[in-house]
């Protein structure tokens, strides 16, 4: 147990660098320890005799925070410095999520229910064998800074965890605690309104490294669900590959995500996949984990043409505020590692501003792809506004290129629907990948049970699932099977089916 | 690197302790990383376009085995001393295996396709998104010393592994080099029958610990499924969290499975139940990971009728062998722990037998539920003939008894149907398993779509699948989206269905 920080701490206005409202103080181990125990015993309770139903809860959660819309809109304004017209969206986006579970719910395919008839004919004879899914315990969530309402406290992990029946302790995003606890305001409203003990639910505020390792290595919690940066989710799959009791860490980590445009495209229609390009880039101020990081073209006029016109874009955007100090500095650090890197041009760089606060402005650059198949240099993630530009000499050097890549979440591919290209990309694309985009841009996430929110190390730290959309429950179900019991004694979901 | 072990080794037949047929040799770390590579380089070939069928495969591995089955039966029986008959059926479960999971992959379920159509009039748009799963890669294979078949060279992991699409390189039980050798030479005739690499599949020979290490560190290999002791799948779960790519783990560990028999059906047919455990003890001598480990009762004039009636059939078991000098060693170290332990009195002991070799006889003894609440004594597996029973005062102690065991992976329930306890005792056991058994054995696991080996930690190490049974490759895929793709660039599974 550590002694209290009594600092306390709050948001800060990343338009201005002023305070934000609310005063904070980082949970104590004790804190982080009653939570996560509070949560196992709610668990456990409900498991004798469910009280309330998971839909209820999801839906009676969307209902109060679109009550609290204005406020909490209001709030992360002031400690994000998104836009009111992203964030009332994001709301949106966030009810709809939290209603969308409590239909899958409803439904019953999360329990993925399975039944094996008896055959006593069979050598040797079968048993009645069925099997469905059931809730591990009780998961630690930690949303994500660029996304305080769809990744936040009761974003995608919370709203999957309740959909698998699971309770939730999470643990707040240190740049927005306001926010965080108006959210968790109307989660424990929620909870209140459908009987549900307020332990199925913890907010615990930190800006402490100690905090988030405390909870994900407290022996109560089952599972871990993280969006952040690769630093913050390596250091929580190591917390928990250390416990006595390992537990798996659903880890997102972000990415640079490959955009392909191929000569036909660039050929077809470049001006206009340049807009659509120049959108994804500073879209949030290119604090999406989709945006497009690297843009992989074959060097010809077309292409040329398709680039420049990105650069005159990026080089007339705006500044725009990035989330915090953090993200800025971060920001900064990579745009000069980017800039410095052997092999790298800037080509882009839009108008700086000396506002107080965290503005930045889109930056572009390029480089040969030869640079970085021969190891030359590396493209690291830049979280803002910023991406690159890699140029292949033909087509077999693009394929040498994609083969190179860093594994991340989603790949954009601009081609044309007949050319002898599509497949090679599409194959080198799709082992890199959890999700690709055919012409069109990566960012915007549509939450659908087709939804794949994921791919291989480094981008999440287990590839098996989604992070978002209506399978992500799948991440906190275990199955259990029941061989041989009479018809009454099981789970009404193995009861009610027959034979599949 | 290390130097080639010059040392040849070879298998010993447990029947009596002498050298069975056979001489090999650890394979180096440059022998593991060339199989390793080589299944890589296959792997992302088959990628580009497939030259064989993955079900073809599986069924051509069934053929060649049944076409060795003599061969390979008598060379496990000279390794495992298990008996002819029960290898003669582990062949057949092994190649129905198979052939079943060659089915499973001609129905197109394991890539779970799922079609989310467009819907421009929604608010956003919804674009068309599809998914389905893809192979990981490249999957190193753990075989088993108790089922040198069926989870061996070729069991179920293997052929999960090949169902989901996946290269396979196995690390031979050191206990029965033979056995594995000539089951590689079948499934290297397959490959051959269908036209597949034999890069597809490798088989490496060690006794070393080392050699394990270097295949589950290795960089080409992507995941890995291990079935055997504790120690040997935490050693490989802690290997590869330190990969610098960390990969999953699939260790299926054994446990003390727990067994309930409430007083009605104690009452009603104490002495069949008894017949029952008694067989499942000491079948396979005991070396099965679903063996009831310790048999929960609560103390009345029936069930100690049940308990005498075991325990005299127990002293009455005659002495089988061992699998190796290694299982014997444990065993007599269990046992002797078990029976020094405090609160733990030994009620029925086997003859022993001065045979050389590795025979042992049963054991059985009991301990008050109280003495393992109160954790003045626990109870680990004991791999071999050895059960523990367990007296409970009365129904209460007896949930507060399964409340606190360790998790495992299959769990029996001898009760009456109606009974008012089978609710509460099923609540807790399916915390705690992966697998629930009514009124039967919880020994043999009947290969299906329902079935359900794994359970807690440390039954396994991730308890979110199935390490045996028809989704058991699910563990191999993951998850791919295809947005706004043309009907004819995307995967056949996906341009088949129509919209889900």
């Amino acid at each position: 147990m550590t002694v209290r920080a009594t600092a306390e701490f709050s948001g800060t206005d990343p338009r201005t660098g002023e305070r934000a409202p609310g005063a904070y103080v980082d949970a104590t181990a004790a804190e982080v320890a009653a939570a996560a125990r509070a949560a196992r015993a709610a668990f456990l309770s409900e498991g004798d005799r469910r009280t309330f139903s998971d839909a209820a809860l999801l839906r009676a959660v969307a209902e109060q925070i679109d009550a609290r819309a204005a406020e909490l809109c209001e709030a992360a304004e002031r400690e994000t410095g998104l836009t009111s017209a992203r964030l009332t969206g994001e709301v949106a986006r966030t009810t709809g999520q939290l209603r969308a579970f409590a239909d899958v719910v409803d439904s019953g395919e999360l329990l993925e229910p399975i039944v094996d008839a008896a055959d006593p004919a069979a050598t040797p004879p079968r048993p009645d064998q069925r099997r469905m899914n059931l809730p591990i315990g009780v998961v630690a969530v930690w949303g994500a800074g660029n996304f305080p309402f769809a990744f936040g406290v009761a974003g995608g992990d919370t709203a999957a965890a309740f959909a698998a029946g699971c309770p939730v302790v999470v643990k707040a995003h240190p740049s927005h605690p306001r926010t965080s606890e108006l959210t968790a305001e109307a989660v424990h409203a929620a909870l209140l309104s459908v009987g549900a003990s307020s332990a199925w639910f913890s907010l615990l505020q930190g800006r402490e490294h100690a905090t988030g390792v405390c909870l994900a290595t407290c022996d109560d919690v089952d599972a871990v669900a993280f969006t952040g940066s690769r630093s913050g989710g390596l250091a929580l799959v190591r917390a928990a590959a250390e416990r006595p009791r390992p537990i798996p860490v659903y880890a997102e980590m972000g990415a640079v995500n490959p955009t392909v445009v191929t000569p036909a495209a660039a050929s077809a229609r470049g001006a206009q996949i340049a807009q659509e390009l120049g959108g994804a880039i500073v879209a949030s101020n290119g604090q999406l984990c989709t945006k497009p990081g690297i843009i992989a073209l074959v060097d010809d006029g077309a292409a040329r043409a398709l680039v420049g016109t990105l650069a005159e874009l990026l080089a007339a955007g705006e500044s725009q505020p990035l989330l915090d100090s953090r993200t800025k500095e971060a920001f900064v650090r990579g745009a000069d590692e980017l800039a410095a890197a052997p092999a790298v041009e800037v080509i882009a760089r839009g108008a700086e501003t000396d506002r107080p606060g965290s503005w930045q402005a889109p930056l572009l650059a390029q480089v040969a792809a030869s640079a970085l198949t021969s190891g030359v240099t590396q493209v690291e993630e830049v979280f803002g506004p910023a991406a690159v530009v890699a140029w292949c000499a033909d087509e077999a050097e693009l394929l040498k290129l994609l083969e190179s890549l860093e594994p991340a979440l989603a790949a954009g591919l601009y081609a044309e629907a007949e050319e002898a290209a599509l497949h090679p990309i599409m194959v080198r694309l799709q082992r890199k990948v959890g999700r690709l985009v055919f012409d069109g841009i990566t960012t915007g996430v549509t939450v659908g049970r087709a939804t794949v929110h994921g791919g291989p190390f480094p981008a999440t730290s287990i590839d098996g699932h989604t992070s978002v959309g209506m399978t992500a429950p799948r991440r906190f179900l275990r199955p259990v099977g029941f061989q041989g019991f009479p018809e009454a004694a099981l789970p009404a979901a193995l009861r009610r089916r027959a034979a599949s």
